[in-house]
């Protein structure tokens, strides 16, 4: 990419655009004891808040991933920036390319929740570029009057239906560590699971559920989506192991969920793995693991690997970057949906106003929101009817709560270094010290 | 697609860059007599020249097809457009939607230039929300103090390259015929192609070549490209008989030209018959007849027929799905490049704003601006090292010529129909009254 200088004289309009200062706050965020594949959710969770100040004196708020070697690549790039006008996305990417990525802290560290596929120093500059870029078009927003919406394209859409992201959890974490308990039950069985589901119908109105499997073996999976379906029937299931089965368990469970599951989420991990489930399973493949680049398109695709990809906005990177995703989906024949990972407000914010422009997004998002007590922005978002309104408010359409921030933040000052890189299975050896990460396929 | 209801206030920015008005001025304007596999190029071509008019008083430019069927869908949309604002561009598309087009019109006429591949009534539509889109953005540009790739995220590139556009044609149109005569001296056999290309080497300095082809018998075409790689030795060639070819004479002719060709363009026409030269000519394949739209991708993609497609931004729906293809085409590792049809000074400046945000764009991009005397602007856009600036001013950086606009709407009223709708092998019929669109392959 060839990049460009500044040959003629910006209009004041673009100067005042101008990125003038960028301030990164890292702060642990509340996280209730969810269980996956790997382990169970720290009772903090790192995430980076990314402010963007114009010449102009507009502030533009982003959100990501904030473990130690996002941070070590989101420092050096929010140094860079300043100069840069908030509307040069592209001129984004250009400058994360040129910062350097300690490829071993990469290649060998713990992915996030270990579920979102093979890490790569690609995959980690874009997981920043997105923060940057969702405060970039925030303060763009809020300097033109238009709504986030309106510069992708504008919404097709008034509101954004999401899905239940229901979890096996325990009710508290494990005795003695430092937390912010919620008023949730534990949920280790079907009858804990639909409980688990009614609470989310009642409270937000979801229609459709999704339950992180891979926790348990195969058949109390099953038995609990059954049980949900009984209680729900003809609404929309899905279950995702993360990639814990064999193919030949990944179709036993297809076998014996097709009549209820609208899709089901990597059952089995790799692509050639996926092709495989997909050739027989009589239910569509949903991917947020084995399709998180785009360079893992092609052979997915081509292999018919995956029916459905759940597009993350903050590995992607960035919202223009999920409408690209939705372009290429829609040419292929490949459903659309959103994956989600503990996020806040800002991030919701950002997912809704992309999801609204997306003509395709063809099902219920994803969004683990409901299970954050915690947040940084000064009024929560609501979801009524399992959905949430678009903002017409200029820019995301939140505002930041500083003290709030501050808070959080002063809770990451204050850790002691265990929970700044989040680690499930680090987080389930405090209940079970002989706890390893299970190889896979687990089952 | 959901169509959206406006549920919430409008800020004022919003409010101004409301839709408040829209004019449509059909115009012809001057061609020489370009030769091509279907014909000769008339002497007048109609184009149409689109402005909208916001709310806060900013007066956005397009430019589109000119024809009949074209005007016949642009009027109801028009209708449609104020209250719009000129950042709802996915809104534009659920307009046009709502637009009947007859069919019959469409299906049964003639190909502009015949030569984009099959013609549909989605491709009509695109064609027209295009020029459209191109206006809206201006108009957002112009309100806003920003360029139109701003708008697209940002230029990756200050300047972009064109290459030499040379036809074979005459000096003149046949006798008794209306037009604007120019200075070009015909061209119909290797020495004549020869001096055309050093004139646009010395006059605009470009140093890639394209010949359009189809006109006259292989061995001659190849006689004339191998004359111009004499004359400029090591520089790109391409040669585009717009699908008159056989397969087997696909493959002769990438055999004699494989050393001197950066690639062959459309030799044959339809996906299976470019697939099969594409496996054995060991040149690159580049096309703007059989990948055309959306719909067409993944076939050619899946059997490697294209290896380089020709965005056009006038009927892939606008600059925005021009990115969008280019997204496509990076993931399937696809090259691109830019093809052109007659047009004028606002196209150019809106190809030129969309290319320079492309960081696929792996070729110079086609243009016949060279050839068009005439213009609308109030200053013609000037190529210089086979490139041109991209422009920092805001909107497209181009301003309407009234007066030459009346000018050409006139010449457009007064016509007696003759010249409204583009028909080359009409136009040859007024030389050669035997002529018949030839059928194909035509060699």
């Amino acid at each position: 990419m060839t990049q460009t200088t500044q040959t003629q004289a910006q209009t004041p309009e673009a100067q005042a655009l101008t990125i003038a200062e960028v301030r990164l706050t890292p702060i642990l965020v509340a996280d209730p004891p969810l269980l996956n594949t790997q382990g169970v959710h720290q009772p903090y969770t790192p995430r980076l808040i990314i402010e963007v100040v114009t010449e102009g004196g507009v502030t533009g708020i982003g959100e990501t991933y904030g473990d130690t070697k996002y941070l070590d690549l989101a420092r050096p790039l929010a140094e860079k920036l300043p100069g840069l006008g908030v509307t040069d996305l592209n001129g984004l990417f250009t400058l994360a390319d040129e910062v350097a990525v300690d490829a071993s802290r990469v290649e060998n560290s713990v992915d996030v929740g270990g579920l979102r596929g093979v890490q790569t120093a690609d995959k980690l500059r874009l997981s920043i570029v997105s923060g940057f870029e969702v405060a970039c078009l925030d303060a763009w927003g809020k300097a033109a009057g238009l709504p986030v919406h309106a510069l992708l394209g504008g919404k097709v859409r008034d509101r954004v239906e999401y899905s239940a992201y229901l979890f096996y959890r325990w009710a508290e974490h494990p005795d003695g560590v430092a937390c912010e308990p919620d008023d949730w039950d534990a949920a280790v069985d079907p009858a804990g699971v639909v409980a688990q589901a009614e609470r989310f119908s009642r409270d937000y109105g979801f229609t459709s559920f999704k339950l992180k499997g891979g926790v348990f073996e195969p058949a109390e999976e099953i038995a609990a989506i059954r049980a949900l379906a009984e209680r729900f029937p003809g609404q929309p299931m899905r279950l995702d192991p993360n990639g814990a089965w064999s193919v030949p368990t990944s179709l036993h469970v297809a076998e014996e969920l097709r009549d209820v599951l609208e899709y089901l989420e990597d059952p089995t991990s790799g692509t050639p793995g996926m092709a495989e489930v997909a050739g027989a399973a009589g239910v569509p493949l949903a991917t947020n693991m084995c399709v998180t680049t785009f360079g893992e398109i092609r052979e997915a695709f081509t292999k018919g690997a995956v029916q459905v990809v759940l597009s993350d906005h903050h590995y992607w990177g960035g919202l223009r970057n999920t409408r690209e995703l939705a372009a290429i989906c829609r040419t292929f024949g490949v459903g659309l949906s959103m994956h989600s990972n503990t996020h806040l407000g800002i991030s919701l914010a950002a997912m809704t106003h992309v999801a609204a422009t997306v003509p395709n997004l063809d099902y219920a998002c994803d969004s683990h929101y409901p299970w954050q007590t915690e947040d940084v922005i000064t009024e929560r978002l609501t979801f009524r009817d399992g959905r949430l309104d678009v903002s017409d408010a200029p820019g995301l359409g939140v505002e930041l709560d500083r003290e709030r921030l501050a808070v959080l933040h002063q809770r990451w000052l204050d850790d002691d270094g265990t929970m700044r890189d989040r680690d499930d299975a680090a987080a389930m050896r405090v209940a079970d010290p002989e706890w390893e990460t299970p190889a896979i396929p687990r089952w």
